[in-house]
């Protein structure tokens, strides 16, 4: 398997982890988000969002979405699970990811925020602000969502919520986002860091990091 | 069941059409998003995350995010099925769900267009230049992820992508996007609208549209 990602991108390190955790191998290759990679014509042929993640498989079958992979993968690989098989418990693990997925991250992806600041004039300051306020929002809803107990958000083993909300707090930290209301989420980060699979999977661990 | 939602959220939309698929009786509370009724501190503690939809079962659970939402329902009412069974099959349908769940509409949430202009002085035409630009940038990727041939995204029957996608497509005819380059995707709208559950499931159908 190839996987298309880049160092610093959330959502590559969502699929690290992924991959990591299943135990499987994979090659990377580099998209320099910042370098504007993503919009080669070669690359937005293989991945129509211009974005990253993408993996391809050993077959050539082209796969696209942080989350829709990992499904491919949890489908695939189903040892171990990222998410619980009861209906009920595995919608509140989905929703804990979506939390981080859908009302965090995109908001504060780098195109958007390049908006933001080509479009209406943010300086740095102003957008690191916006991203503060959409992690600080969306950690206050994740926080909420999880059950007292266990070592990870919702189980002594990391799910797909893991996934996402250690990879959205590299970017917490990245950032200065004040952690302090945050300390539940601090304690599954430093659990999960203790993972090979995660460490291995860090920003700072990837052959394009600089 | 009880369905929290709000006529005009795209969210609320995906989850009233899943509903209806699957045939399901449910009642309807409104959460005025205009009025900011989803911060209400007895709402703010059925969803921590202060937003719609939120679906409350029989046995008084809480399910909180659409897509998780759908998820549950598609786990426990599996007929007709939202997603194929093969690995890389559903993790394209996926894809193309998240195309539009993830990378369009919370870029384009009420709260977010909401910051935009208090926070960044956007005026309403800037704020609907941001929301075109983010529908026609995902309407392009995820055309660029449909096969040729069904009468849907993806086979003769909707998936969840269907469903992504044409709660999507009212706020892109809402805010008068330009749908020329989307001929497939109005096609696939016009095909949805024929069926009962998504012709029920449209906003101006709902008890709260005014």
């Amino acid at each position: 398997m190839k996987l298309y990602g880049y160092w610093r991108s959330t959502t590559s390190y969502r699929v690290r982890i992924a991959l990591n955790l299943k135990g499987l191998d994979y090659d990377q290759t580099s998209v320099d988000l910042v370098a504007g990679e993503q919009q080669d014509a070669d690359y937005a042929t293989l991945n129509p969002g211009q974005g990253v993640p993408t993996l391809v498989l050993d077959d050539g079958t082209v796969l696209t979405q942080s989350l829709a992979i990992i499904d491919y993968l949890d489908a695939t690989y189903p040892d171990p699970a990222f998410l619980p098989t009861d209906a009920v418990a595995r919608a509140k693990v989905l929703a804990a990811a979506h939390t981080i997925a859908m009302d965090i991250h995109p908001v504060n992806n780098l195109k958007v925020v390049g908006r933001l600041k080509s479009e209406h004039g943010a300086s740095t300051d102003d957008s690191i602000n916006w991203m503060h306020h959409w992690m600080t929002d969306g950690f206050h809803a994740y926080q909420g969502l999880l059950p007292e107990g266990p070592i990870f958000s919702f189980s002594d083993t990391p799910t797909l919520a893991d996934i996402c909300l250690v990879a959205q707090l590299y970017n917490a930290h990245r950032w200065g986002v004040d952690m302090t209301p945050f300390q539940r989420l601090l304690q599954i980060e430093e659990a999960a860091m203790k993972l090979p699979a995660f460490e291995a999977a860090r920003p700072e661990n990837q052959p394009d990091a600089t």
